[in-house]
């Protein structure tokens, strides 16, 4: 099993950008230096949810200060980029990881996300699409490329750099459905699957992705997929979730409010997180014992990368870097074994 | 005097991307390690004449591997980008450096550029100028802001995180013109020489500059402004013209042919590189001696800041490391003083 971090760099009221900033880029460093796999980045816009609005640049500034973890997106919002200078900005980071960039993608669920940027979430499927249109041009294409769609138009754009990994990064897209599970199967997409749900739902979800595995006439062995997981590690049960409960449902809080506010648009999107799911069956709190029991459960429903999300906002920095210290410690060395 | 590096990623016919990249961010840290003041990127899009085109995300990764240089646009070409996500990536990078960014800024002269955005080029000035618009209503407001422009409109856009340096980084244009220094003066805008030009041009700018100066009732002490020279050091000026006088003659043979290229366009832009300037009055290529003679012949002009351009695609990696170590050790200490 492999284990990476998925960060969001919340803003609580009271802190600063610059030390927020700086305490979540050290727990990332600090993780590369650990072992641990990979480090995920969201995109959001306009609001306290996660401080990281260019994921790109943050993984380009991380690329010079890991040596060894993945540097993923997770995802970045398609229809809110320019698809050119997308292209530009994902080949650019490529090369600045010499190849470690892993690119999640997604239409976004935000409806205040779209207005501040003058659009309008009703056209995210298909902003989406015409994108990922755009990019499949741009990289299979060896020179000059053009393109008429119905958002964006160009003549002879022939990007640079080129990606470091050819034709392109690895991609992943965040989704449950069959008909989303069934065209990750198809393009060959690893698929993310929403943080926050009970390892119950989860179930439900690895079963459909391997109906979607086998009616393509693949095995479960070809399964690609991360499932992130809010984990804080502590010696005791009961010391990890006295330190973490609260905060974390106060980042829960907070996401419920994003949430209504989402359901309030046009679109019926939703958010990632599954607010009404058993917390103490969607988290991985407690004794490295129990978290790695909990692994061991996921790692059961054919799962082998999880993406552990130690950083909603309210906890001391010194706690997160010991939470992962004691994953170093206690559990990356089991897991890596399954 | 304070010395900086001018760099563009040239991309000469038959080296890769990535070792254009690692070469020329190895020049920059070796820049930084040597005590040079800064480090300037261009923004280029679709043509060899530069694989920069996501220079704010470059600088963030530079941001990492450095550590006291100031990190540089020149320029930003403003038309090109989305004015909230621009002001996102500048205070993200501004961020991520703890306020070593200077923003300079532009409107562009390439009509290849804005083909393969989609975009027309005869609308740069008004594009400009609404980017601007929408910059400073961002820098300026505490919280949501809403815009309705020709270009860009949007609603209660808040982008995060905000700059470190409050209430923005320092900007810089690129101009040489009576209006556009006058607007420099008032505006408060740092000035970006052209380079390429004899000395005699530089001397006439200067002497434009110190008018609108005096004219909104400053002295001579409030110049802000960076002269960019292409710079070779070796031991002898027989070797160092013997080095390095082809293939930057094959560097301004290219950068002649965008120049007739941008000529055809609708603009009636130009390139910002005189080329038609005589070599031994616009470079400086020589030995120790003959570099800081006309580094002194700069300063005698009024100008305190110097981007030299040291990698212009066809020098080995090696000699131009050498000549930023001859640099260092022979002319920095000396042009500190002045």
């Amino acid at each position: 099993m492999q284990i990476g971090l998925f960060h969001t760099i919340q803003w609580p009221e009271g802190s600063s950008h610059a030390e927020r900033y700086d305490q979540a880029l050290a727990q990332m460093c600090h993780a590369d230096t650990l072992g641990f796999d990979s480090v995920w980045l969201t995109e959001h816009h306009f609001s306290r949810h996660g401080l990281v609005s260019d994921s790109l640049m943050v993984l380009a500034h991380l690329a010079a200060r890991t040596s060894h973890v993945r540097l993923g997106t997770a995802v970045s919002v398609l229809p809110l980029h320019h698809p050119v200078r997308f292209a530009e900005a994902v080949a650019t980071v490529d090369q600045l990881s010499r190849g470690r960039l892993d690119l999640g993608i997604g239409r976004g669920y935000q409806p205040g996300e779209f207005r501040g940027f003058g659009l309008d979430i009703a056209e995210k499927h298909d902003r989406f699409e015409e994108a990922l249109e755009v990019l499949r041009l741009l990289w299979s294409t060896n020179g000059p490329a053009s393109y008429s769609g119905k958002f964006w138009s160009f003549e002879d754009a022939d990007p640079q750099p080129t990606p470091y990994q050819q034709p392109h990064p690895p991609i992943w897209v965040a989704t449950d459905s069959a008909e989303g599970l069934a065209r990750c199967v198809a393009e060959d997409w690893g698929v993310l699957l929403p943080q926050g749900t009970s390892l119950s739902v989860t179930a439900g979800q690895m079963e459909r992705y391997g109906t979607a595995l086998a009616d393509a006439g693949h095995g479960p062995e070809r399964a690609r997929v991360q499932l992130a997981r809010a984990a804080h590690v502590a010696a005791t049960d009961e010391r990890a979730w006295a330190q973490a409960e609260a905060s974390y449902k106060d980042f829960l809080g907070y996401a419920d409010r994003l949430r209504r506010a989402t359901a309030a648009g046009s679109d019926g999107g939703r958010s990632p997180f599954d607010l009404d799911a058993d917390l103490r069956e969607s988290v991985l709190f407690g004794s490295p014992d129990t978290v790695l029991a909990g692994l061991r459960r996921i790692a059961d429903l054919g799962i082998d990368r999880v993406l552990l999300f130690t950083h909603w906002g309210g906890l001391p920095h010194e706690m997160i870097m010991s939470t992962l210290d004691l994953l170093a410690r206690e559990v990356l060395p089991v897991v890596r074994e399954w």
